[in-house]
């Protein structure tokens, strides 16, 4: 009996919660992870071996670059010079390109709209008088954002009325790399596409997940998402279409509002995406699983949702475990991180046969752990 | 914000699959492993910190006892003196009493009856004379087997005939620790019980798993067992009886025979099980993760089985994965291990909402990978 062939080594860059399910999925694949990150305790750490490097440490990622088959991104706004520059030296998925355009808002929305996909007016902004021409096109209510780097509705300013155009500016103004002025979109819902494309071009989605943001943080998901309609698979169509104008390989998240039942396109993120942590126990295959398959070569798995599910986000610090331990199908998600304040902590995810049960379970959780305001409009799509 | 309360650490002597899978569910629950194994390549320590000591290196155990909350077994066979001498010195689930009634086959068989669960007949054997006398009571067939240390088939010899003594006694009469004699029981069917208990008494089954044994080692489960009737309750009786006599802590493992339509004890493994592996995917809670709970002090997870699913064991040497990874439901669970002789390597678990579906898969599966043999008792099973 021969000895087994070498196991693959996934390289990946950014140490955070994604990192480390996605080193949880691959394990039972066989397949070894190498994490890189620039802090020490970084929490995939806890999991998979990990090196501390900054992303411009050319002689440890050279290094890092022989040491794994395969390179993939917890952290999207590693440079693309570091992408480009690890491309040539191993399999980097998804490719420099992806990952140029989902770090830039203008270049995303702008193939957004190439690929069919409409979405709110939007104007690049490089200077003050920008600002106001950019205004006098897009007008008020308006949203002012970085082009890069922003996350977790950081690196926003709202502009309510005209009059905000000077605190909007004194606020972003001085970033480096430009900003975007985007038309604010008052929508009925919003709504992720999570998808995932192999090397081969195999390419499926996850049923459409409907989300809820707390000043610009993830707080709240449900899948699959009620009432789609139609809108799944226009979805399912615009997200392929992008897929393959990118040659993108592995799992992206496309973010959606729903606007006068139409939908339009506001980011995507080239990687795993905290709309899709439901997956995990809520479908066949889940998001990090797949993302491995998909950049190791191998086999996609079923996308299909095991029933109904939601997911709460943990902000800042973790709640009570017991109530969702001691709630069937509740499931806990604790990523080992330090309390501060903003920072994605952990999530749940609760998952019922029925949408009905799901909305009791919810209620439950977040009655014993005073979260009623959390959960309020999940219960209220489900029961609607 | 406060920084958060210090995450648990879970010690785990024996660093095999089953602490690989421990670590792997134990990382969601914000718990973070240590495992202690005599090997450096132990394939738990891909996924968790891994440190090499003899079961006897006390130095390395006090050392190891300090650094970790609680303390549990990936390995059974973990010296009593051992177990015994960290329990002073740190939580250990379960406790030593219970590791060391289920190290010896005698102390095990003799606890069942006292439970109420029937075994086979056996005698214990110390010498060659001794065999003599039990086989006048036994007869045969029979199965000589050491009384201690015995997995996977391993430390057993079949007495077809009473002429077979003598080999019998040469292949086995040399084991220190002293041997049983068993009736052969040409039962109906194998089963097993998983079983959990917590801290406090809590206790729960998942539904009873059936078992198919190549030369003494696992090779397919199917979990629920088709048609067990009465035989779930009557299960759950005994197991949890079993559990309050040893005030038992955490999961283990009841391997029951069926003859004519009863159930007889084989023996109990005080750890997660080679039959449990389809739970991660088939039941709302895995085997593992209520394994961390219960000795970690948490609440139990629901142990339900989400649909029918089949396992496969890979012994030797793994398949092909292609054909479980592009089977809808399938999952792939690679240990990361070398390939030897007789070694669990991984094993892969094919789950479906109907039986008949699933009897599909599992043909489709094995046919693709040319184990019609070792699926087929599976197949038969689920369309009987
Ligand atoms: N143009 C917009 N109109 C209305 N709401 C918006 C708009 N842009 C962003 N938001 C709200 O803010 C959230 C975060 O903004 P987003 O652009 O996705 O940035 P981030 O990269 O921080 O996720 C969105 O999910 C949405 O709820
Ligand atoms: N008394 C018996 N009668 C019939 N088959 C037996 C008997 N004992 C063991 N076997 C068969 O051998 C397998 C392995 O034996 P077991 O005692 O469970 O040892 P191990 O510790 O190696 O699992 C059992 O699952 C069963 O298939
Ligand atoms: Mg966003
Ligand atoms: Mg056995």
């Amino acid at each position: 009996m021969s000895a087994r062939v070498k196991q693959p080594v996934l390289g990946i860059l950014g140490g955070g919660q994604l990192a480390r399910m996605l080193a949880l999925a691959a394990a039972p694949l066989g397949v070894k992870v190498l994490v890189v990150d620039t802090a020490a305790d970084a929490c995939a750490g806890q999991v998979a071996p990990l090196r501390i490097a900054d992303w411009t440490d050319f002689a440890a990622l050279e290094k890092f670059a022989a040491d794994v088959d395969v390179v993939t991104f917890d952290f999207e706004n590693v440079p693309a010079d570091t992408a480009h520059w690890l491309a040539e030296r191993a399999a980097v998925f998804p490719n420099p390109r992806a990952l140029a355009v989902a770090q830039d808002r203008l270049a995303e929305k702008t193939l957004f709209r190439e690929c069919g996909l409409q979405t709110p007016a939007f104007e690049p902004v490089d200077t003050r008088e920008g600002l106001d021409r950019a205004l006098a096109t897009i007008g008020a209510p308006s949203i002012l954002k970085t082009r890069r780097l922003g996350y977790d509705g950081k690196g926003q300013f709202r502009i309510k009325q005209l009059s905000d155009a000077d605190a909007a500016w004194n606020a972003l103004g001085a970033n480096a790399h430009g900003l975007i002025l985007e038309a604010f979109v008052p929508f009925e819902r919003e709504l992720s596409v999570l998808a995932v494309r192999t090397r081969d071009g195999d390419f499926r989605i996850w049923p459409l997940t409907q989300n809820w943001h707390t000043e610009g943080v993830l707080s709240l998901s449900l899948a699959p998402a009620p009432d789609v309609g139609a809108l799944q698979s226009r979805a399912e169509a615009l997200a392929r279409t992008l897929a393959e104008r990118l040659d993108y390989v592995g799992v992206f998240a496309l973010e959606l509002f729903v606007k006068d039942g139409q939908l339009l396109g506001n980011e995507m993120a080239p990687r795993v995406h905290n709309s899709g942590h439901w997956t995990i126990e809520g479908a066949v295959t889940s998001q990090f699983e797949n993302h491995v398959r998909a950049v190791l070569g191998l086999p996609l798995g079923d996308t299909s949702a095991r029933g109904f599910s939601a997911m709460f986000n943990w902000i800042g610090e973790l709640p009570d475990a017991t109530p969702v331990l001691s709630t069937v199908d509740g499931h806990w998600h604790d990523y080992g991180k330090q309390s501060r304040p903003g920072r994605k902590v952990g999530h749940a995810t609760v998952c019922a046969q029925d949408a009905n049960v799901l909305a009791e379970r919810v209620g439950d959780i977040a009655r014993a752990l005073k979260r009623e305001e959390q959960a309020a409009p999940g219960i209220g799509a489900l029961s609607g």
